[in-house]
C-alpha cells in the first residue's frame, strides 16, 4: 500500500464572480496513510471550508506518511503545481521524533509567520495543557499561506473558528484571490484603508 | 527623490543629571519615503517618547523605503554611529513580499528577544484579528535594544503604552543609560534586588 | 575555586513499580558558581519535584558559570551520561550579554518546543512586565526534554506549578519513563486515546 494518497480537486462552489481560490489540505499520518485508520482530520478541514466559504473554491487533498520528504513534496505540489493560495496541514506537529510537519513547513516556506503558531497554541491551551507541546507554525511560499493544524479533528475546528478571520486578508496581502466567508460563522476582517 | 530621509537629532529635555539616552526611530515605508504621503508613524513614536520620558534624551529619525539593505543601513547607523540605546522601527512587518523589517532586524542583531513579538501581537489581537499576521520582532545589537512596531499610528500607541514599562530595565541590563518615565503614563518596572 | 559544581544523584523515592525517571537540574550563575552567594534556584526546583512526584525519580544537579560551553557540557552530561529524561535549567535567560542559557539549549537540542517559552513568559507577565525580556526556551535532545526557567526562585515555582502538567505526557511521547504527580498539586494531563 502506498504512503501517499492524493484526492484530485473539483470546483465546489461558484456563487460569485470572484476568481476561484484553491485550497490544499495535507494530512500527515503514518497510520492513516497506511490505511490502519481513516483520516478524519483532512475531511474535517474540508467540511469546515465548505461551511464557511462564499467565494468560489477548489480543494486538493494529500494524505502522506510522517516523512519530511513526503510532506514537503505534497506541499510543493499543492503550491507550485495546483496553484493553491492556502495550504492547511494536519498532524505531525507534536514533540515525538516522527512528528516533522513543522520542519517540512519551514523547509519549503520563504518566510515564517510566528503569530499563527503562538495564537493556535494559546487557543488550544484553553482546552488542554498539553497544547504547549505543539510545534505548529505557519509561513508563506510564493503567493501561498501554509498553516499547520494539530491532528485531532476537534482541535482543528476549535482553531479554525478563531483564526480563519485573518486568512482572507493575508491572502490579499500575498497576492492571492479574494476570499469571503459566511459572516454568521466567520467574520473575515480586512482593515479599512 | 531620494528614498532615505534622515532627521538629525537634537537634545530634547534635560531635567535630571542622568546621561542622555539616544533613541532612534526608523520608518520603513515605500510610499512615505517617496513623498506620496506623510510619515505619521515616526512622529507618533517621537511624540510618545516626548510625553513619557523624564530623563534626558535625543532622537534621530530615519525614513527609508521597504528595502532590507536600506533598513539595515539605517539601523546600523543609528546604533553604531549615533550611539542609540533604543531603536524603534515602524512599518514593514506584515506578510507581504515588500515587508522586510523583521528580516533586517534579525540581520543586524546579535540576539533576539522573542517575548516582545509575542506580547505585541497579543496586545494588537485585542483590537484586530489580523494582528496574527504581524511578524514584529525585537533584538539586541551591542548595547542597543531594537523593537519593531507595526505601521499604523494607532497600533503604535496601543503597543508602546503596554510594553514601554520594561524598556528602561532592559536598557540597564544591556549597559545603556538610566531611563525614567512619567509614572502617570508609564510605570517603569525594575525588579527589587 | 572551580566554576562547575556537580551534586551526584541519589534515588529519592520509589513508591511504585515504575521505572526511575532521572531529572537533571542545571543552575547557570556566575556568582553562585564562584560561591559569592548560595544557589537557591536549583534547590527550589529539587524541592518542587520532591513535593509533586509520585513515581520513582533521581536528581543530578549542576551549578555552572554563565558560560555557553559549561552550560552545554553540563546539559550534555546530564542527558547523554546520566540519562536524564527531563533537564530543567535556571538562570541566564535575560537580555544581558552574560545570559547565554537559551543559546546553549538551542545548541544541544535536536528540535525546539516554542510553546514553553511563550507560555512561561505569559505566566510571568502576570507578575512582572519585564518577563517580556526573558528568552527562555525548551527543546528535545534525544529522549530528554530540556526547559529553561528564569533565575528567581519565586518565578520558578510560579511557572512550574502551571507548566508541569504537560511534562509527563511529553516524556511519554519522546520515549521516556512514566511520570505521575500528586494531583492535589499538579494534575498531569494525558489525552484520552
Amino acid at each position: 500500500m502506498t504512503d501517499v494518497i492524493f484526492y484530485d480537486s473539483v470546483l465546489r462552489r461558484n456563487m460569485t464572480n470572484h476568481e476561484t481560490c484553491r485550497f490544499g489540505i495535507l494530512t500527515a499520518s503514518d497510520r492513516a496513510s497506511r490505511g490502519v485508520y481513516e483520516d478524519k482530520s483532512g475531511p474535517e478541514i474540508e467540511e469546515f471550508l465548505q461551511e464557511i466559504l462564499l467565494t468560489p473554491w477548489e480543494i486538493s487533498r494529500y494524505l502522506v506518511a510522517d516523512k519530511k520528504e513526503d510532506i514537503e513534496k505534497g506541499m510543493i505540489d499543492l503550491i507550485d503545481n495546483k496553484m493553491c493560495s492556502v495550504v492547511i496541514t494536519t498532524g505531525g506537529t507534536g514533540p515525538a521524533i516522527r512528528d516533522v510537519t513543522p520542519e517540512a513547513t519551514e523547509g519549503i516556506c520563504d518566510r515564517m509567520l510566528p503569530g499563527f503558531g503562538e495564537e493556535m497554541r494559546r487557543i488550544s491551551l484553553g482546552y488542554v495543557p498539553t497544547a504547549v507541546l505543539s510545534r505548529q507554525t505557519a509561513g508563506i511560499r510564493g503567493k501561498c499561506l501554509v498553516i499547520n493544524l494539530p491532528g485531532s479533528p476537534r482541535s482543528i475546528r476549535e482553531i479554525l473558528e478563531k483564526i480563519f478571520a485573518s486568512i482572507p486578508y493575508c491572502v490579499d496581502l500575498i497576492g492571492g484571490p479574494y476570499i469571503d466567508t459566511n459572516p454568521e460563522i466567520i467574520k473575515s476582517y480586512r482593515p479599512k484603508k
